[in-house]
């Protein structure tokens, strides 16, 4: 055999129809993207645009938040003093002397024995210092009855009890949530500086291929990957472009990755990348910088590379036309690269949960298996397939059990971590199903003003 | 008093400065907008455009997929039982009659003692029945010499065996996945029919509302329930409108009320839902059509509504203007009338992790409690936050329990479940972290070809 051996660095074995005589662990993969790649730069984008981002750097508030004192509830502003003692019985009379209004300066002032009408959110009067609620009063012109005694403060919202002004708001690296959008623009931020999303250049390659969702005709089929790697892309906070299907002819694939290298955080090569006769797209990346995997102890994604182009700033991922690989290879390597270069939490967007197994799961010692599972009554079905091409296996399948290299599977009966696609399949009733809290059988009389719930 | 006590269906009973007298139960209103809301209708998407969409009907395979028999490895289609007794020692020898590229008719056919060179995804020639994996064979010249026997069909992907003819591809309902994008691309699905993303307004009423991310100046505050209800909306899979801030005037908010009345599919009024004396949303709705619920026993959103107009089809849901009674609405009402309406599962989309109390979690009964805690140490710590408007709490919460009317609460040590705002803040180490599964001590020697990883 002509073959040169591999493992020298930066060389260019050619493993086309000879193919992976070693292959690399996933788990030095792993190490090797955690050490490589960084979070982008920063950009600034408009608060309505920003739920789902990474805060680039930490946000301090300017101001006070509350900016005033407030009421926190509709009543009567007064001295908490003068309620002292106050019943349903024996209530405390008020002589109501204004009012104030949301969003304006409260010209009335409390003193002996007033009160002042407020709003919810109004500022509160000089002179008072608790609020009682509308429910526990009684009104007739200018008297207000309480019927209930409240101490100080209840009922106020003190300037800065939110926020005081330099508090810090929120850190750098924060996920942005919908409520943090709504403190953010409490501290009067309009704008807000979050890591760049990822641009993603999704490169499809392959001699079969048609225009995705085309029926197939002669001897070509319609591309699958890239619309399913668009969306995975986007569930990852990238940008994602999708060039191709193109042929397998390197200088067309070549140029298209050069062509696409300037403006691209990441480049995605779906096909040509195993060890086929017509598999340029390993030797273009070696060509164009580094080679730095190509051959992976992974099933079903062994024929997987990863490399680094344009001054070793451009990350590219061999992902396997093969569409169950495509999506293993893209788990594994893609989604991390992805998530790491857009400030996310690396790990897998899938929720994991540690279930029995329904039968044994059958491994390969030396390899990390990606093992598509069902999950029916709290156990877990391994689903047997075994064609990397069986697509529809990863929409029957709810998840995956991965399986380490050093194993050859599990018993029947082994708790194994499932990771599910389907972030909610498992939850328990909850909201918004027919299936609430038990209703407490003491309070059956208090309904809605007007309800026709009966 | 001269209050009119409620409790008569339909009537408009006006509880502005006077209180709830009276409020819905959680569990009554929830079943209530199990009962009323219905899915849209459909609409057709295009596939690259349907990730994270609800599949209107199912969808069939109208062709096998694959659509012909074709190769699953790079390497050389022959006849299995030609390979039965060959080893590394005595290999079977082949010639080599010809080639099958993707996309292409195969002209060449395999006879006795003959192989044709196949890439993944290339047609199968004729006459083979099975294909030799590349590392498996050494070639010279026309001679293919083949080291291991495999039985027939062994890396052949038959026609059909993905998806036959007719086969369900996916059923209605689906919250379709990437992969399953993938799947109808396959079966020539280059648009899919969905349930339409309902059109939600978000009516902003306040007289102290200044535009969202604006410094707070005077008596005025910038609103923040916009950005983060249409967040929320976006994360429901809606399509959000924001309307306001508008003032408190009865006529104004009446006008944008019908004046969106019929481009939307559900309108959320945010502040002027309480009893004070601007809260006119009620009496607004009460006049279009039907206020089905005003006041809820649920804390902090204990000013909440639900109404129905526009001929009982248009819901409209009354959130509290106090930013923490608003999600709090939100979560408990709006939430789950979205996901209906978009045809998605109705519960929470917040993982569910069930973990001991670290201390005491008071509650009052007669409600429903929306309490704000956080994971420390794998125990869940209760916020010690009072105000409906310190909006920071649910920034610094992890997540909320649920407390049911029927409980003061749960003591120190008890397993409660906490619905957790960021889903995967308590999975465990995963794929794309440095720590990833143990490598096989056995395999150190599986390096990649050309890796710098050491």
């Amino acid at each position: 055999m002509s073959q040169r051996e591999g493992g020298e660095s930066g060389s260019a074995a050619d493993p086309r129809m000879r193919g992976f005589k070693t292959r690399a662990e996933v788990a030095e993969l792993w190490n090797w993207i955690a050490a490589t790649i960084r979070p982008l730069d920063a950009e600034e984008v408009p608060l309505f645009e920003a739920s789902g981002r990474v805060l680039a750097a930490a946000v301090h508030a300017p101001v006070p938040v509350p900016p005033f004192d407030r009421s926190a509830m509709d009543g009567y502003a007064l001295r908490a003093e003068e309620t002292f003692g106050a019943s349903a019985y024996v209530p405390a009379v008020f002589q109501c002397v204004g009012r104030s209004r949301p969003g304006q300066r409260c010209a009335a002032a409390v003193g002996v024995g007033e009160a002042v009408q407020v709003a919810t959110g109004a500022p509160m009067p000089a002179g008072a210092d608790a609020v009682i609620p509308v429910e526990a009063t009684r009104r007739d012109g200018d008297r207000v009855w309480v019927s209930e005694a409240i101490p100080q403060g209840r009922h106020v919202s003190r300037r800065g009890e939110d926020l005081a002004g330099g508090d810090l708001v929120l850190p750098a690296g924060r996920l942005l949530r919908p409520q943090d959008l709504g403190v953010l623009s409490a501290v009067g931020a309009a704008t807000v500086r979050v890591i760049r999303r990822p641009r993603v250049v999704i490169l499809i390659t392959g001699n079969e291929l048609l225009a995705p969702g085309t029926l197939a005709r002669d001897f070509q089929i319609p591309d699958t990957n890239s619309v399913m790697v668009q969306a995975l892309v986007a569930r990852d906070g990238g940008a994602a472009r999708v060039v191709g299907p193109l042929p397998d002819e390197e200088p067309t694939i070549r140029a298209a990755i050069t062509g696409h290298a300037d403006d691209s955080d990441v480049l995605l090569v779906s096909g040509g990348s195993s060890a086929g006769p017509e598999d340029h797209v390993p030797g273009i990346i070696a060509g164009l910088g580094q080679l730095v995997a190509h051959g992976v102890a992974l099933r079903p994604a062994s024929p997987t590379g990863l490399g680094l182009i344009r001054q070793g700033t451009l990350p590219v991922v061999l992902l396997p036309g093969n569409p169950v690989s495509c999506l293993c290879a893209y788990d594994f390597f893609a989604g991390p690269i992805l998530r790491r270069l857009g400030g996310r939490p690396p790990g897998w967007p899938y929720r994991c949960v540690c279930l029995p197994l329904a039968r044994k799961l059958i491994s390969l010692v030396g390899r990390v298996d990606y093992a598509r599972v069902r999950i029916r009554d709290g156990q877990v079905e391994p689903l047997a397939t075994s064609g990397a091409s069986i697509l529809s296996s990863v929409s029957r399948a709810d998840g995956f059990v991965v399986i380490p290299p050093d194993r050859e599977g599990y018993p029947a009966g082994a708790p194994v971590d499932v990771w599910c696609y389907d972030p909610h399949a498992l939850d328990p009733p909850q909201a918004g199903q027919p299936d609430p809290p038990p209703p407490n059988p003491d309070q059956s009389s208090r309904k809605a003003h007007h309800t026709p719930l009966g």
